[in-house]
């Protein structure tokens, strides 16, 4: 039988790896990679430091060509599942040509692999048109998410209250029902802005866990433009970026 | 100037701590334990397992007695806002008695720091009251959310939607608008027993990432006896139980 882990490696400070995800990478013959073109190169280089610290020196990688999507659906969820279908057959070619039987593969996953990442589900789909066979399993990492809570020292919830998970683009239809507190991931456009800023705070960070990480809090309507500034210069300076943020309303 | 430590140390697996929060315990030269009377051997077990691996030959460990609250309160926030008060000057005392001027002490928190903890808003509340001065260090936790995704090797997001993260308490009061995810803690009643099973999923969990982990999964109507069964008698056997759940409507 063949095995795969997906292994959460943490939001970017290489000392967020677990134990567990350590041991797996030492259990490990085949990586997986998929990259994008664009691939940010801390994040190649936080892959490769973690290969080197805890691989074992026989490890191979195999690295496949993440197909491309449109950055601007019309329709967002019918456009990722056709992306996925197109990930998840470029992902058996490379599980089928380089996992021998009897060997383990890893995908490293960025934060944890159950926050808006599809690998579990690529998996899943591979399984599923039944030509392909492994198990596999799952090491949850530190998400970013965690990561903006412990940077900021605050918790995602108030005492008994509920908060949501939400996206930039869900975040742009208003402010979500069901509860105050809101985080909001994959979010290119500052949607922070179009909320009403009246009782709300906000915990903002970028580069959580990387040595260029970025933090700002405060009421809204005070620091907004001060993080679209920073925002800016760091994107322009760094070529890309990654956010992430909690909303909360005073009840 | 005195530094103290909130280490998340992950929901039951030693090796879910981070390679950060080992060195966290490296450094730190008092460990501040604030029991209940029935607290639980295994997660003792667990804590003087990792002080052992990671910690210091002269380390210490400062006891305090945490105070009781009222389990079934009327006005819940209320009674969670005086026992936090009355938690929090049991340890500024314990602070003040056991940490020396230079050093540095630890919480250890299980889980993530950020979710349903109550850590931080003490230290908060003890720098607040200005009397007791420190610097604090947050340092995130494997939550026993990502553990129960992990275990199911499911996401917590359907791709492109909102997840929502309450309590028993809250889902007592009807299904949460604004998300068809949704993930419950410190539910000591089986409240997904309450909801309309109709088109919901369950995935379920107890004792995550410890070695008498329980997991059920499957369509609620279907499961939700099962599980009512398999709690109760782990509950008898170990004489108290910790679960999580994800309750997914199909949208
Ligand atoms: C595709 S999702 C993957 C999330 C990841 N699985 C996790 O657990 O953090 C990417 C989004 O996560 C957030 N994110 C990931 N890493 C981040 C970091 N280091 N700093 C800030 N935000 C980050 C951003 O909101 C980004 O748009
Ligand atoms: C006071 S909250 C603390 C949560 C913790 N900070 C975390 O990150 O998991 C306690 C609740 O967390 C959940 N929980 C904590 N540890 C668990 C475990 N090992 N298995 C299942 N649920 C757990 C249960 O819902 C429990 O009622």
């Amino acid at each position: 039988m063949r095995k795969i882990y997906v292994i959460g490696i943490g939001s970017g400070d290489p000392d967020q790896l677990t134990l567990q995800a350590a041991k797996a990478i030492g259990r490990t013959d085949v990586f997986f990679l998929l990259d994008k073109g664009e691939a940010k190169e801390s994040m190649i280089e936080l892959r490769r430091r973690m290969l080197k610290a805890y691989g074992r020196p026989s490890r191979r990688i195999a690295e496949g060509r993440d197909p491309d999507r449109d950055r601007a659906p019309a329709d967002y969820e019918a456009t990722i599942a056709d992306w996925r279908r197109r990930r998840s057959e470029v992902t058996e070619a490379l599980i089928g040509e380089h996992l021998l039987d009897g060997e383990t593969g890893a995908f490293l996953v960025w934060g944890d692999p159950s926050l808006y990442d599809s690998t579990i589900a690529i998996l899943d789909e591979i399984l599923a048109r039944g030509q392909t066979t492994f198990e596999y399993e799952v090491i949850p990492g530190i998400s970013s998410v965690s990561t903006l809570a412990a940077r900021h020292r605050i918790g995602l919830n108030r005492v008994g209250r509920p908060f949501q998970v939400t996206t930039g683009r869900r975040l742009a239809e208003g402010w979500p029902d069901g509860a105050d507190d809101v985080i909001v991931m994959l979010d290119a456009h500052q949607t922070f802005g179009t909320v009403d800023a009246e009782n709300v705070e906000i915990f903002w960070g970028a580069y959580l866990g990387t040595e260029d990480e970025l933090l700002v809090a405060g009421p809204l309507d005070e620091v907004a433009d001060e993080i679209r500034r920073v925002r800016a210069e760091a994107r322009e300076r760094h070529g890309w970026i990654m956010d992430t943020y909690l909303l909360r309303r005073r009840a």
